[in-house]
């Protein structure tokens, strides 16, 4: 079953092997984990609905604790304390477009506020109910998780909106099809979900961004329904699907998902290079995108990630014997790994997995062939199970995720880690700290910092010790040329960041597009928005 | 000189061949020109100025006149006739931003209406004056027309709004760069009104339509400066690039544009197919762009086109070998021709060439070579000047253009055409019309049909002749399944069958939009939204 409080499916854990323990322990000290509330308890504290009754809503405690919170490290804190602070006065689990538009009228006829809910999978409070004088109903999608049609001469599949990627991709597999994408949140998250939130993939590299994939579909919205019709490309003005897309739930509720999909690929496979220093990775991996070469993914590990990786890879043995052979190609202390994948016809991928060894010798990359890339592929969604091991152990682990041109690129990368590095300094705590490179375009590319530290003796400076980092960190993000999310959305987590970005120009055409499908901020109130009175 | 009354420079002007001249004549019937009206006696028709005097305006009658209308048909009559009906009150030539922000600050204070000009190429519509009791002002960005920045390692580069094509080009290959944006209008429209219009490349396939290319810049609005900052991709909200694209002059006047480049390719050539049918010819380019080959460009004719493009090439008798060729490998009366590119390092090329090669021929396409690719090139931003060719034999010639999804790509196509050959029956007159698809995506295609027809014995029957054929076809286009424009835009001559395409709440999204930079309708009033009171 679904974790209440935490990542995934209960019967799946990650183990940590020790001497990735060890090597936590070398870095920040050893730690000794904080206690977790039960699930009991905090259903006891569920308040009495506000809601008034109706047959699509259900307020019982249990199902409003499964749906007040996400998975940012402010929401696991939340979770394994207990303290929620406010929970959602009712979930709704619609199972048509109908069931949706009948719950609209109901939120407007009874002054209620509405969430709509995908896979729950947040990092940045998209779906965290806020204290408000009106109640809050949280409408989850989970019902319509199916495939309604798919039109193979123009390659277009019809969703359910709250399909989750495994679900997705078995369905379409059926058919002989995939839709290629693949975020770290895939197992739960949903294709609703991926819209609303301006998503990306793994693969973004062949299959695009989900604004590349969605074609339209249709939007619930307080002024009644949007549907937009699939067209290939159009010059007929602004596009409205670029106004659903990122839209957080404030012009509506997407309930169903057109989406652009691709033949499932005769080949594909992943492969490992390793580069002697971080200069040498990353103008290999620039100059890889900025030719064009066709891969369908590609990544690349600072220094101190890739050693992370091999440390927490377990198999201590064969990963001496692979760093020595490195050591003697010249990729030693310094060296950095890059994972990239070929994806395609049998020749395409042959084309490309020969260009791409060529281009990454000229930088002295060391290529290593499938196994190690086999290995990111088997554990491509497992990474946010790690989280709960690591809890365990008494650390807390988040990420931080940006996008930036290419000639900012290592100053932006530098001053994200060296903030966090030294966010706890007052404390007389360490944290851990590195960075891949994803996402890549001629441009630039988008930099992901995953950072880990010791909780404190109690939740309430632990959260603290959390908000100080997330806090300093998005500014200096938003104001050295970074995006305040590339891949994870606004929600209420980065909305005070977002105006540094957009301008005040561009947040008044942002909140007055909202305002147009709900004059009275009755959508996912607080989030992509900063309430005015904050 | 540029041409006041028609397209292009006036030093260059192309020859229809004999051979073409008794094609169509064998087709709709020999013509008369109609007779062109003097700038003497256009000029002598411009009414005084309402604006008040400005050091940054010349309220001369030959720039009004020469910046009252496009490129449209309807536009062309009007220039021929010297029948405006209306002209600008004023042109305005800023050179900086700040001049800009002048402007718009003497429109608003003097309630002026606004239309910003680019290279006067629109073919909807977009800058022509509506009667209107306030002045009108026209605000050419044409000074602006230099490189102002390149950032070679973000490959970003910024222009002034007003540059056009060869200029965008030339300057960028001066670094050792090219945009790679190629519309027909490519040697007068501007960068800034590609933005405005969303406009679309013959070579889309490799650099991506101006969305994709577009990475942000400057707009000077009524409400102030929008400065966009370049990301290379953020899930931070709706995309404000994406309102300012295909906006059209409504939320404000783009001053600079920062794009996406692309080194010089190594090589580049086209090549030259013909298959015996249309459906071989179609699902041979489908299957091409859903098996993600690696081109540059691709373009198939229709085998009305096939024949039209042969019989107008001149060179009777290597034709005629060429077509004896054909025949003998099976591409007989109904052959269609397709022109495809490729582009990019050497090695890409040859892999992409190969593979294109031995695609084609599963689908028995005869290939040619690069010669006939070789002249589609040279004259590939030629066929504008071929309505003056003609135009002086007494035939008008128009173009309408739609995407649509591939399951809806030859019934669409076949209405289209049916109803413009059918369109003058009433008249006893025929069309010639012919049809190509380009612009190919995996979900499906532009659709680009031109038709040929006689002037009528006077310029009031020509125009109803030709909007008798725009009307009926633009509402068949846009009830079947296809966007009012791939790449023309909206401008008036679209407007009022936006809302088909777009539904009320899509409409009432946009105008919104609109309305939040300017409440008053102030910037180009009738463009993209039709007037209320119309």
């Amino acid at each position: 079953m679904r974790r209440w409080n935490g990542w995934g499916d209960d019967q799946f854990a990650l183990e940590l092997p020790a001497e990735g323990q060890q090597f936590l322990a070398d870095r920040i000290g050893e730690a000794t984990p904080l206690a977790d509330a039960t699930l009991e308890s905090v259903c006891a504290q569920v308040p009495d609905s506000r809601l008034a009754p109706h047959p699509l809503i259900d307020t019982g405690a249990e199902i409003r604790v499964r749906h007040a919170r996400g998975q940012s490290l402010c929401d696991w804190l939340a979770m394994r304390s207990g303290h929620f602070g406010v929970f959602p006065d009712g979930v709704a689990l619609p199972e048509t477009s109908e069931d949706v538009r009948t719950l609209l009228a109901y939120a407007q006829a009874n002054d209620v506020k509405v969430i709509p809910y995908g896979g729950g999978t947040s990092v940045a409070g998209h779906i965290t109910p806020l204290a408000d004088a009106r109640p809050v109903l949280t409408v989850s999608l989970a019902a319509m998780n199916r495939l309604i049609d798919i039109d193979t001469d123009s390659q277009i599949a019809t969703f359910g909106a709250g399909t989750p990627g495994p679900l997705v991709e078995s369905q379409l597999r059926a058919e002989g099809y995939t839709l290629g994408h693949f975020p770290q949140s895939f197992e739960l998250s949903t294709i609703g979900g991926w819209v609303a939130s301006r998503s990306s993939g793994q693969q973004s590299l062949r299959y695009g961004r989900i604004e590349q994939l969605y074609a339209g579909g249709r939007i619930e919205t307080l002024r009644g329904s949007l549907d937009i019709p699939t067209i290939p490309a159009s010059s007929a003005g602004p596009d409205v699907r670029e106004m659903v897309l990122g839209s957080e739930g404030r012009i509506g509720i997407i309930t169903e998902v057109k989406v652009r999909v691709t033949r499932l690929p005769e080949q594909e496979s992943f492969h490992v290079v390793f580069f002697p220093t971080w200069a040498q990775a990353r103008d290999a991996a620039r100059e890889l995108v900025q030719n064009r070469l066709q891969l369908s993914m590609l990544r690349l590990s600072n220094a101190v990630e890739t050693e992370t990786q091999l440390a927490l890879a377990g198999h201590p043995g064969q990963i001496r014997l692979l760093e020595k052979f490195l050591a003697f190609r010249g990729a030693g202390d310094k060296k950095c790994m890059m994972t990239f994948g070929v994806t395609g016809t049998r020749h395409q991928c042959r084309h490309a997995l020969s260009e791409a060894r060529k281009h990454c010798s000229a930088y002295d990359g060391v290529y290593t062939g499938k196994y190690l890339g086999a290995k990111w592929a088997e554990k491509r969604f497992t990474m946010p199970y790690l989280r709960e091991a690591l809890w365990q152990m008494g650390y807390a682990v988040d990420t931080l995720e940006t996008a930036t041109d290419w000639d900012n690129v290592d100053a932006l990368l530098g001053k994200i880690e060296d903030n966090l590095r030294q966010g706890l300094t007052d404390d007389g705590e360490r944290l851990h700290v590195f960075t891949h490179l994803s996402h890549f375009y001629g441009q630039g590319c988008s930099i992901y910092t995953s950072y880990v530290f010791r909780t404190a003796d109690n939740y309430e400076d632990t959260l603290a010790r959390w908000q100080r980092l997330k806090q300093s960190t998005s500014r200096i993000i938003v104001e050295n040329g970074g995006t305040i999310s590339h891949q994870h959305g606004v929600g209420k987590d980065h909305a005070p960041f977002l105006e540094v970005e957009k301008g005040e120009l561009g947040m008044a055409a942002i909140s007055g597009l909202c305002q147009i499908f709900d004059p009275e901020g009755r959508l996912n109130p607080g989030t992509l928005i900063q309430p005015i009175n904050k």
